[in-house]
């Protein structure tokens, strides 16, 4: 069914569409017509036997000659092409797997097998952005039971690498998102690895909040390590606070955040196996979860927070994993820095015992360690929070943290942002809530997290007494004016910070 | 918050991405940097006051300069640009009426206002495919009960042009598709119309069927007439036959029903609200619709045929018309041509009264014609049927319809194929049955709807007796390539024509 006409010379057009792959042809090319193709029809694009499936966009102008075709940066990757390379189109095969999405509309449950092969073919690519966006309806309202949610995890660890350390009992631990400054993951990689348990974190940069782990350790050090180079931190220090991007874990889970971040649907089954399936994938046996619980955080009630603990420990059985659920306050942000380095200034205080750390980021991160120095057996249950605080007030956690900053490249003080600006109190009274999310908004428009020392310390706690032009919170940038644009943020929006 | 390095001017790059509005602006943009976009960020794009919401694609080549930036074709004709026009890119407001989507995931039924606010979005351009996959998620599953089917039909209503006629009574048709060369609506028409009733019936092209009334239409006058010249038609001849896509009836739907057909959902309450809402807001007191069933019909039961019927009806009450449903038999092509040029030879034989006139065509057009004279009140419950006949078989029927083709422009003679070739049975037998879509699947192949001449007929009925050597269908082509393309397919589905 295939002919000559199909063909075209590819000349690259520089165009990023993301993850999302595209085809552009011109209107006159015969492609087109023999195919019956339109714009955003989806077509099987082929080139020396590799193939991928592209949404085709149709060119009226000369930024492609006749007989040429182009293709979004991502498409141009996947199909690893140079200018001047043979390009086919062709029809797509039929999407076989999205009929057990309409069957799930109509009530039917999700098989094992039904998971696998929709999660082979978004892996795959053959999903568009549509048909994840159905598939994440069908998952969502919480109609995925306990067992479907299982096999939905395990078909998202199967497709893509596994890691295994060449040892029993890793650890690894995870925060639900939603709190500023929550940065435990340094303290806690360090002090378990100092008890010489096997921590091989992965952390991810900031998508929507100021600041991710990767984000914040890479103010210290280097966090994008290849695999071989992770292998050798590990097996020489126990720990690592590695960037997880370079590695590809649960791939398809980072397709269907996407689109579940457009959608602002947040499913528990989702959120299930997301988690899961990526830890599984890093080969975790052990795995402390903490779940902050706040009016302004992911999870807003107790009782959501439970029947989330319910499911990560289920499904963690099942995939052959310990699963130790942490709930906690997440009712403001935890430590003082909000952005990349200022989050890391915190988790440096802590480490070094200084007077003036964040007493909250401290008890926060022993409270996570505590568990998991239990579960990887150095400790009897109900100790380990002792053999937590011995670990890190003796200093050994931060030696430690320094002996993996060097293994991984090196270690160096976070800067400081040349600008800076206090927003003061109008009123005096009392501090009777601080938003979460409006907090991390001014953050993010003061710069963070691309601008490492852009940010603000938030210098109140719920609670706390204030008098009319005390400071509240101070915000940090590296450009006059990103300064101005947050101030005007903060300013407009009154409610950051509520004072009664 | 707005600031001057938002600002870039437009160059025309001429990529076609349908109506999905697309921006293109370099990686070194400030806008970028200083606002945190990244490719596939929704943003609102500003021009002289007027401003859509387009997707970001981020350039890394020189198809634009520093401080220039690019639009899809669709988005440049919704803003009127033109070279050198000024842009101003900034964050979208919030999509508040998602949450209505979301809340219908979790059980809660969609409100009336829920209804006007999703389609008001929709229809001003906030939600992005992935939205719109969305809400059809929610509402797919038969999860719309009757009262939230009528909410969402007049909500549709509401979303643009509603057309007045001047006059009471105006009838109208549509049939629930997938029916090759199931072409009544010129005969009805002008049946209906000769009988001195108002009939001004707007059509379609196909989209993914070999031929739409419109298609087939338009080898015989012209279909693509202003509103305006509609209306004096209408007024003259109380009927037309033109294409309703220059008359913005019910836009929605259309946005809707190609993210419906990405996803292959056809939920009832989708085409319940799509069909009336479109009926409605062309101003439509009393309608037929023709509902086939078949196995390779879009109805596949009777009994989801009575379903239809009884959704079709009491939201029709709702919104002030009266629906009349025929359910035909929808188990095999009616008439013999399937493409546009071909099914107008069937159309004129029917109308011309010819010996040759495939029967099926013109009994299935009286079965339609019928009822719409009795609800147009020209004639007694039961009496439609002979009155249908003796205005077809007079004569008078042809008159109507040369008399509005030369009101809509002049009536030409529909076009032959230049290339035709027989396939014919290897067997000796009786047929079984014929499968629809692969029956216009290979009229697609050999060019239709956009070659018009080009299709097939299909030469045998369900039941008839057929020797080896017998033609089955006769394919028509506009090159010698496309015949070719059509007939290779057809040989190897085997299937399109059971023998036994």
């Amino acid at each position: 069914m295939e002919k000559k006409d199909n063909q075209l010379i590819l000349k690259r057009l520089g165009i990023d569409t993301q993850e999302e792959y595209f085809v552009y042809v011109r209107q006159d090319c015969p492609v087109v017509r023999s195919e019956g193709f339109e714009s955003q029809t989806r077509v099987l694009v082929r080139k020396d036997g590799e193939n991928i499936v592209a949404s085709l966009n149709i060119i009226h102008s000369d930024i492609l000659l006749p007989g040429e075709s182009g293709l979004s940066e991502s498409a141009w990757q996947a199909l690893e092409a140079s200018e001047g390379d043979t390009l086919t189109l062709s029809h797509l095969p039929p999407l076989d797997s999205f009929g057990y999405v309409r069957g799930k509309f109509y009530g039917n449950r999700f098989s094992k097998s039904a998971f696998r092969h929709i999660i082979q073919d978004i892996f795959d690519g053959n999903y568009s952005k549509v048909h994840i966006a159905g598939f994440i309806s069908a998952c969502a309202g919480n109609h995925l039971d306990l067992e479907e949610i299982t096999w939905l995890t395990e078909a998202m660890v199967n497709a893509g690498e596994r890691l295994d350390w060449g040892r029993e009992n890793i650890l690894d631990k995870h925060c639900v998102g939603g709190l500023p400054g929550n940065r435990t993951t340094p303290v806690v990689v360090s002090i378990v690895a100092a008890a010489g348990l096997t921590i091989p974190k992965t952390s991810s940069r900031a998508i929507t909040s100021p600041a991710g782990t990767a984000d914040t350790m890479e103010t210290m050090t280097t966090v994008a390590l290849s695999m071989e180079k992770i292998r050798e931190v590990v097996k020489q220090e126990h720990g690592c606070f590695v960037w997880g991007g370079a590695i590809s874990l649960s791939p398809v889970d980072d397709l269907l955040i996407k689109v579940e971040r457009a959608m602002d649907i947040d499913s528990e089954g989702q959120m299930v196996a997301s988690v899961l399936s990526k830890k599984a994938a890093a080969g975790s046996r052990h795995v402390v979860i903490d779940i902050p619980v706040g009016p302004s955080a992911k999870v807003r009630s107790h009782l959501d927070a439970l029947k989330l603990k319910y499911f990560f420990t289920v499904v963690g059985m099942a995939l052959n994993m310990d699963i130790k659920i942490v709930i906690s306050d997440g009712s403001q942000p935890v430590g003082v820095g909000v952005g990349p380095a200022l989050e890391a200034k915190d988790v440096l205080k802590v480490l070094r015992n200084e007077k003036d750390a964040p007493q909250d980021l401290k008890e926060h991160s022993l409270a996570l360690a505590a568990p998991l120095l239990e579960l990887g057996g150095k400790t009897e249950p109900g100790e380990g929070m002792a053999m937590a605080q011995e670990i890190l007030e003796s200093g050994e956690a931060y030696r430690k943290f320094l002996a993996i900053c060097r293994a991984q490249g090196g270690f160096r003080e976070p800067d400081s942002a040349p600008f800076t600006h206090d927003l003061v109190s109008t009123q005096q009274g009392k501090v009777t809530s601080i938003d979460n999310r409006l907090l991390a908004k001014v953050a993010k428009l003061a710069g963070a997290p691309k601008a490492k020392t852009a940010g603000l310390e938030c210098l109140v706690k719920v609670g706390d007494p204030v008098l009319a032009g005390e400071t509240l919170f101070r915000i940090h940038a590296e450009s006059k004016g990103e300064l101005d644009y947050a101030l005007t943020f903060a300013k407009t929006q009154g409610e950051v910070v509520k004072i009664k």
